[in-house]
C-alpha cells in the first residue's frame, strides 16, 4: 500500500469507440467514489482534447441512473478524438492537471493511448508533480500486448459470430456466395471469431481470411469452387485488411486489385465481384462497417463485465500506489472460463502490437484452428443455436420434371 | 363452416427469407397437427421448386424440438427459391398435388407468391380438384396491399432502428458523417423506421431518404451542411432504392450518378463520397446487406408472434372452408397496440404493391412524419434507450490552448 495521495481524478476515452467502452468509465467512476482520497471525479470530453481545452465534467453532478445507463450504451459517453498526441502536447496536459489538482489519470484506449499515458507519467514525474497514471485497455481489434485479450473485442467477436450464423442460415435457404467484410485492418481476431458460427458439418463461414495469412487469389478461387461444388453455396468471412502475397492491402484505394481488376468498394465487394466474374456464381457482399464496433444490443456479457472490472481495477491500483501501468486481463482457465486482472508496465505495452499467432491459422490460411476457437469462445459467450430440419423426404409418385422453360 | 375436406397439406416458403419467416411455417404445422382432417403435413423444399420436383418432407417425422427451434432461427428452414413461376409450371404443380392427395396448400411469400397461389387455385378448380389454397404474407419490404403490415417487416424495422441508434451514439462520440444503407428497393418502410432511433433533439438519423421521395442532390447537400453546422455531425439513413428526380435509381450499375460522378458501390458509398468531395466532411458508410433480413437475434417479439399467428390462421381458415385468400393483419388500435388476422381475396392482392404514402413523408423528403412513427413503433417494439451524460463542466483555470502543431 503506497502513501495516501489526495486530489482529483480524470478519466478519458480515446480512439475508436466500442460497444462496452462506457463500462470502463462507469467502473472507474464507481470505484473512485468509494475512496475518500479522491475528491473530484472528472471526465474529459473528447479524449485528450478535453484536457488540452479544459473541457472537464463533474461526475458527482450526474444522475446516478444516467451513469448506470452508460453500461448498456455504445460509443464513448465522454466523447473521443482521433488526435495524434505529440510531444508538444504533453506539457499542456501536465499544466492542466496541476491547475486542477489532478493526481489520478485513467486513460481508456488502445496502443497510442498507452504511449501517451507513458509520456504524461514521465513528464509529470520530471516536474515533481506526483500523480498516478494508469492505462485501461480498449480495442475491438484485440491487438494490445501483455493482456490475454482486450475489452471491446469480445462483443465485436460476438456480433460477428452471431451475424455470420444468421447469414449462413439465410444463405442455406437461398444458396449462392455471401461475403461478410469484417473490421480489423491489421489483426484478424474479429474475423477469426466468425468461425464460431459453424455449428455442424457444412455450415459457414466456409472460408475465413485474416490479414495475417496473405491471400493467394488463385488458390482461394479454387477453394471457393470446391466448397460450392461440395455444399452448393459458400459463406466467406473476410477481414477488411486482407493482404496479398507481397503484404499489400488487397483493397487499398486507387489500385488494381490482386485479381487484376480495378478495386472498387472494399474487400467484400472486390471478392464478390471476382467470384461472379471468374466462377460465374451469384455473389453478394455485406459490410456492416462501424455497426460492428457499436452493436451494444448484442454485447458479450463477459466483455461488459471485464470492461467494468478493468476500470475498477485501475482506480484500486492507483489508490494503492501503482502508476505507470496498464491494467491487463489474465486468463486463469479456459473451461470453466476464469479471468482476473493484472498490471503491466506501460513501457512494455506502448508501441507494440499483437497479431493472431500463425499457428492459430490453418496451413491454407483459410480457417482458424481449434486453439483459436478455444481462446475466443468464452469471450464471445454462447452463440444462439440455429435449428435445422432433418428433412425426411416422402416417396415421389410422378415422373421427373423437365421444365419446358429456361434452365432453373 | 365448410364441408370437411380430408387430405394432405403442403406448406412452402418463397422469395427472400426474413428473420421470422420460420414462425409462419411452425404456425402452419402446429395448427395442422390439431385437425384430424389433415393427414400428411408436408413441407416443400426450396419453395415451388420442391413441388415441381416432388421434394416434399414429412413434418410428423421431425423432432418437435427441432420444429420449435425454428421459431428463433432466421432464413427459410424449408429453403426457398428465386424462380419466376410461369403459366407452364401450374399444371405440373396441380399434377403433383393430385398425386399426393394434397388438399391444402399454404404458401408463405410476397407479391409474386400471391399471384402463383391464385393461379394454382384457379387451375385446380377448373380441373375439378377440390383444394384450398391460402397465401401467408411475408416480406421485409412491407409492400403487400390489403394488410396493415407484413410479417418480417417488424423485425427488419427493429434491426434498423436499433442499429441506427447505436451508430448515432458512435457518431456522437467521434463526430463526422455516417451513412447507413438500408434494404427496400421500391418501398421505404424499413428506411423510415430508422427514424425510431431518434431519442432527443439533435439525435440521428438526421436525414432519412426513401425511394418514394425523389432526391434533389443540391438541396440534400445543403441540408447535410446545415445539420453538420448545427450539431457538428450527421447520420443519414438511405434506402438502397433512392431515386433521382427523373425516377431513376441513384445507384444503378454502370452509370454516372446524380451528383455527376461515376457510381461505385451502392447508394451509401455514393452519398458518402459526394459528401467528402463536395462538402469536405469525413464520411463513412455502412451496408449491412442481407444481415438486415436475417437478424433473428434482435427480432421483434410482436413480429415473431404475428408471423406465427398468420400461419395458424391460414390453416384454420382453410379447414373452415376458406380458399383463394391471403391472411391479413388487421390493426385494431395503436395504443395499446392490438392486431388480429383477417382474409383478403388473392385477386385483390396479386400484382399490386404498396408504398409509403406521400403524406407520411415530410415535405422536404428527408424525414417521416409522426403518423409513420405511430404506425411502425409497435411493430418494431421498444428500442433500448441510450444513456447520455448531461455534462456538468467544471470551471476552467488555464489560459486557452493554441495548439502549436497543425490545426486539429
Amino acid at each position: 500500500m503506497g502513501d495516501v495521495l489526495r486530489g482529483n481524478l480524470v478519466v478519458a476515452q480515446s480512439g475508436g469507440p466500442t460497444a462496452v467502452i462506457n463500462n470502463s468509465v462507469v467502473g472507474v467512476v464507481d470505484e473512485a467514489l468509494r475512496h475518500s482520497c479522491i475528491e473530484g471525479v472528472y471526465g474529459s470530453v473528447a479524449g485528450i482534447g478535453g484536457i488540452l481545452d479544459e473541457n472537464l465534467i463533474d461526475f458527482r453532478e450526474e444522475d446516478p441512473r444516467t451513469i448506470r445507463g452508460l453500461r448498456t450504451t455504445p460509443g464513448a459517453g465522454l466523447g473521443t478524438i482521433r488526435l495524434k498526441v505529440r510531444d508538444h502536447h504533453i506539457p499542456r496536459i501536465v499544466e492542466v492537471f496541476k491547475a486542477h489538482d489532478v493526481r489520478y489519470f485513467l486513460y481508456i484506449g488502445g496502443n497510442d493511448s498507452q504511449v501517451t499515458s507513458h509520456d504524461i507519467e514521465t513528464l509529470a514525474s520530471q516536474e515533481g508533480w506526483e500523480m498516478r497514471v494508469i492505462g485501461i485497455p480498449k480495442t475491438i481489434d484485440n491487438d494490445l500486448p501483455e493482456t490475454d485479450h482486450c475489452p471491446g473485442f469480445g462483443s465485436a467477436a460476438r456480433y460477428t459470430a452471431i451475424t455470420c450464423r444468421e447469414i449462413d442460415r439465410d444463405n442455406a435457404s437461398l444458396p449462392y456466395v455471401q461475403v461478410v467484410e469484417i473490421m480489423g485492418r491489421d489483426a484478424g481476431f474479429i474475423t477469426g471469431a466468425a468461425q464460431l458460427a459453424r455449428q455442424d458439418e457444412g455450415d459457414g463461414p466456409h472460408l475465413v481470411i485474416l490479414p495475417e495469412a496473405p491471400l493467394d487469389p488463385e488458390a482461394f478461387l479454387e477453394k471457393v469452387k470446391a466448397t460450392y461444388e461440395a455444399v452448393g453455396r459458400c459463406v466467406i468471412a473476410a477481414s477488411e485488411g486482407v493482404r496479398d502475397q507481397d503484404g499489400n492491402l488487397l483493397a487499398a484505394a486507387d489500385k488494381v486489385d490482386a485479381f487484376g481488376n480495378r478495386q472498387l468498394g472494399g474487400v467484400g465487394q472486390m471478392i464478390a465481384q471476382n467470384i461472379e466474374e471468374r466462377l460465374g456464381y451469384s455473389a453478394r457482399w455485406n459490410k456492416a462497417g462501424n455497426i460492428q464496433r457499436c452493436a451494444a444490443h448484442v454485447m458479450s456479457r463477459t466483455d461488459a463485465e471485464e470492461a467494468y472490472a478493468v476500470g475498477m481495477a485501475g482506480v484500486r491500483a492507483a489508490v494503492e500506489g501503482e502508476h505507470g501501468k496498464m491494467v491487463t486481463l489474465v486468463r486463469e482457465s479456459d473451461d470453466p472460463y476464469r479471468c482476473t486482472t493484472g498490471l503491466a508496465p506501460l513501457e512494455a505495452v506502448s508501441g507494440r502490437t499483437r497479431e493472431v499467432p500463425r499457428e492459430w491459422i490453418a496451413a491454407d490460411g483459410l480457417s482458424v484452428t481449434q486453439q483459436f476457437i478455444d481462446y475466443v469462445a468464452p469471450l464471445a459467450g454462447e452463440i444462439p443455436p440455429a435449428s435445422v430440419l432433418k428433412r425426411y423426404y416422402i416417396d415421389k409418385k410422378c415422373a421427373p420434371y423437365a421444365d419446358p422453360g429456361k434452365k432453373r
